[in-house]
């Protein structure tokens, strides 16, 4: 967790971290400033509070709600070098990152994080051998999963977050299934009073909606795909297309809290009105799946321990797997879950090969699935869960497991 | 524009270009992948179509209306590499680029663009010497500004689309001033029809809801700063406090349209109900910069220019300016604009030392501001605006410059 961050950089005999910032979605930079609305880099040395540099004056207001030292950009030269440097953006960025990390001393083994300009980053990074021959940069090894690490295990704060999280979401999910239960069908099509068919475009926005209004971030909406699409496992659903009774839809949701950015993610599959023998046989398989998973997870555990589980028991049943035929795109084609937090896949994983032991203060989610495009299907259960301190399994998830979504209206 | 890349390519001297993608929204790829929902990373050798390489199978059906040959990670040994380096991502990661960039035969002269993972991408970044000594990494210099040049003149596809940003972005704000012009006052706070004050907080969910339903996203709602925070250009205001009547509102509002990325950018100052003398004067002073800079753009200046024209004028009014007095926090603070796209802020910009020249295809924001905290108040008005093909200017925006909103409830 966040205080283990020193350890962890004990461990890894890093004298200080760098956290680029610029604009973008930044779970690092908001992992350590508490999601500011400012923009700019945290620099932090070994056993010492992190220091949070931004663009300029404009953002000391927003920067100062993260409780860090704040510096911006004018104080390391800013003015001059934008004068020098009028039309070489690259200069400009180089020498500016060169004139804080000497002014912070910054030095001696140093690595680098953050979500950033990847042109703009490696000048900045090349620059640094002649401005600081000081500074090691310290490039993969142990020190490149510094955060990763830190962030498997949460703190009773994040547990708040995360638990705030599951509910709001699981609230947005029970009423979906409620909204689409209130209409009807016409034939095979799932109707309003009027007539009118509900498309995946309709139910989206009444879903988009309802996160707005409880304070949930999503701007990709959701996985909302039925049938051929259900069964491919990452696509998004067509807006345009009505919903069709009997089809699976695969609904995966992963927003976060607008307020802190932190996840969750879970997913629901539906029939509406009923459900084939094949599909209803398919989800019995993952729903075993899933409940053993929940049933054996144990602190101490490798997590490929129940991808090895699940496989073997898609394998028994007569599925490929991502295991048994790499690449497949029928069967069980992913991992049995993974982490989550400020980012929606962190450690720890639950692939094949994953070394991930399960610890307390780990957050994940358990996602068994099933995908036959060819014959339009695919299914998907999913919910988030974490392990307490006593190493007690709670899901963080509160929404039925049932296959087929009645029609009430 | 975007058809420009292969010219810039060549005057660049670059035989390919690499878009480093993960989850984190990334304007390089979008621009190039019509925004697909997919992750990956694009490569695209000179004259010949880019390459999306994506994260698996599943990421196919939405990779593909890209319109790209789309690949998997499978198509280069991920598999392998998983069990190999299964606990050590970052060789991992370094070994799969390698890989790709082998497979694809991206060699000699390459720059690489993109938003991402510092970490890994510097770990990828690293490997390449040893794995592929053809590949000669190009950093910094005229292939720095290689996709800030191409996204500075817009194609007709990009207007269409910045104007609809502009049409949608205006019908919030003025659905905001009519909301808030709904209430009434009550002393000097604005209440509702039973006498509740109407705080930040609840104008920032109207905004925010009706972006949403009108297909305009935008994670941090909009800038909504009043009196002492509106004298601060980049405080997003206190969501618990209640307007008041005769303090500045700066409300700055930039979201994207949500089916292709691209933005709109306006602002506009209001005082509900009256307006001081001294702020009157700032404001006549911001229109005048406002008016005359739009009144004399023209194709072929040097962007600076505008700047300056700003500064003189402010200055001559006695206001301090970030030329006068760099980093001062009152008076003019910032630049007179800049560029919008698929990012809130491209090329041109409007900075003091800018050697931008103005073109057609330009899209731009026009913004001059007076800030002054201390004295509890600050201005700002932004259009959006565009040069056409002619040398036309077009504003974007919609939206009355009065001042005072009055209250009607």
């Amino acid at each position: 967790m966040k205080s283990d961050l020193d350890r962890l950089m004990a461990e890894a005999d890093l004298e200080a971290i760098v956290v680029f910032g610029d604009k973008a979605a930044n779970p690092y930079r908001d992992y350590l400033t508490k999601r500011s609305k400012a923009q700019g880099s945290v620099f932090k040395r070994r056993g010492e509070p992190a220091i949070f540099v931004v663009q300029s004056g404009m953002e000391i207001g927003e920067a100062q709600k993260s409780g860090l030292q704040v510096y911006t950009l004018y104080d390391f030269g800013s003015s001059d070098l934008a004068k020098q440097h009028s039309s070489a953006p690259d200069l400009y960025a180089r020498d500016l990152f060169c004139n804080i990390l000497r002014k912070l001393e910054i030095t001696g083994r140093v690595a680098f994080f953050g979500v950033a300009d990847i042109n703009m980053s490696l000048v900045q990074f090349a620059g640094l051998r002649d401005c600081l021959p000081d500074l090691e940069p310290v490039i993969g090894g142990a020190a490149s999963a510094l955060f990763s690490n830190a962030y498997a295990t949460k703190d009773a704060q994040e547990i708040v977050a995360l638990k705030e999280a599951g509910r709001l979401t699981s609230q947005v999910v029970n009423e979906t299934a409620d909204f689409i239960s209130g209409h009807r069908a016409s034939g095979e099509t799932v109707v309003d009073a009027n007539g009118v068919p509900l498309t995946i475009g309709a139910v989206k926005r009444f879903i988009r909606l309802r996160q707005i209004e409880l304070g949930l971030d999503d701007p990709e909406i959701c996985i909302f795909g039925q049938g051929h699409d259900a069964g491919i496992a990452h696509s998004h659903g067509e807006d345009s297309e009505a919903l069709q009774l009997g089809k699976t839809i695969v609904f995966d949701i992963y927003p976060k809290l607008t307020a802190n950015g932190y996840f969750h993610d879970m997913t629901r599959t539906w029939c509406i009105g009923h459900a084939s023998d094949e599909v209803q046989a398919a989800y019995d398989d993952v729903m075993y799946v899933f409940h053993e998973a929940k049933r054996t997870f144990k602190v101490g555990q490798v997590t490929s321990t129940y991808q090895n589980m699940a496989c073997d028991y898609f394998e028994s049943k007569g599925h490929a797997t991502a295991r048994s035929n790499p690449g497949t795109m029928d069967g069980y084609v992913h991992s049995l879950g993974h982490g989550l937090g400020l980012n929606i896949h962190e450690s720890p994983f639950f692939r094949q090969f994953s070394e991930d032991v399960l610890t307390p203060g780990n957050v994940f989610t358990i996602e068994p699935g099933l995908y036959y495009p060819d014959r339009g299907f695919g299914i998907r259960v999913e919910d988030t869960v974490y392990l307490d301190n006593d190493g007690t399994l709670h899901t963080l998830t509160d929404a039925p497991y049932d296959l087929v979504l009645p029609l009430k209206g």
